[in-house]
């Protein structure tokens, strides 16, 4: 029993994870939770492959730690301009992150994402900027394995790096057309502490009261 | 106090809420939960704007009734040929779309999530598919404020239909460039018994073993 406030407030993103097996049990309220997650029209467009085999998993890992190493060197520049304290701290979360791509194949479980875009009411498909609502149908569900993970002690990272080599991982996966990848999740128990307390922006720097920009005041 | 996996199971979509305001401290909460959700390299891209003012909310309404008379008369074609005790579901579902649609201004509390996508990777920005790997630095978080709701004892409802008159609502709550709008969530206490038992689909229709349409056993 975990307080759903507790289990959201200590939700990590642990990227080191051992690769000992999960138990079926465990896996399977993992499992059932990301189900229980509203879908636009309850039409529920989104399915997990679930990938343990190691050669598998191998190959999922080379594809990250190909496109870990671009994603990083980026990473890296835009750090370069930080005071020192938050430089470190970026620093620590590329180390871990590098942690990830060396080991991606070692996690017990990787949580493979897919959706089916014609399932979905697309509603900003025709704007100007990039569409982001097909997330609303995949991503919930996600939030909630993240935090059933959570319940059982499971580390877990979402990550959306394998997006960018989505055919080779539809290939690799049998994925048809015309589903698509949203995200892969390692799953695994911590090596280290695993979650715990985290650092987020404040309530005020985030809603506003009203109008865009009116930071919101609790009386 | 209220356990993370019980209040996932009961998470419906409450659609008849209360004019009855939410005490801040409630609110507060709320919001909280929202920021504890993970985002892509923790950037917190999104924001809320929180519309509690009545000619505010009146003017969403209006744009709100209009998408989903459209979207109705869609939903409605796309069901008449289903099966009767499916089709009786659904024609249930719509009546308290049709109320959600006439008393979208009583609810209590509007919040619209914003966000930015210039501060996201968009790692599927370039395939051929649409984009939703935006979507998973903001949809974590309205599922963080859902699940909050649900402990709450808030009904809410995650609607995205809004986005199709995204320039008049960015113009309403003075939305700048380059922020975007994601959803808008209903909140307040609900008219009927609010949450409840959930329809989904089992594990075994939804998660695959190593390949996409291999479905998962549990041992």
């Amino acid at each position: 029993m975990l307080d759903v406030y507790e289990a959201m407030r200590t939700l990590r993103a642990v990227r080191r994870l051992k690769p000992d097996p999960i138990p079926e049990d465990v896996l399977a309220r993992v499992l059932e939770a990301a189900t229980f997650a509203p879908t636009g029209g309850n039409a529920q467009p989104w399915r997990i492959v679930l990938v343990r085999a190691p050669e598998t998993k191998a190959q999922l890992g080379e594809l990250y730690a190909g496109t870990w190493t671009r994603f990083r060197t980026f990473y890296e520049q835009s750090i370069a301009g930080l005071p020192d304290d938050e430089r470190a701290r970026e620093t620590r979360m590329l180390a871990a992150g590098d942690h990830l791509a060396t080991h991606f194949h070692e996690a017990p479980v990787v949580a493979v994402f897919c959706f089916d875009p014609t399932r979905m009411a697309i509603t900003d498909a025709k704007l100007e900027r990039v569409s982001v609502v097909g997330g609303a149908s995949i991503y919930p569900a996600v939030e909630n394995l993240l935090l059933a993970c959570r319940a059982e002690g499971l580390g877990c990272v979402l990550t959306t790096l394998l997006c960018g080599r989505e055919p080779a991982v539809r290939t690799l996966l049998e994925i048809p057309d015309p589903w698509g990848t949203a995200c892969a999740v390692p799953i695994g128990y911590p090596v280290g502490r695993g979650h715990g307390p985290l650092r987020r922006r404040a309530v005020a720097e985030l809603v506003f009261d009203e109008r865009f920009g009116s930071a919101h005041r609790t009386p």
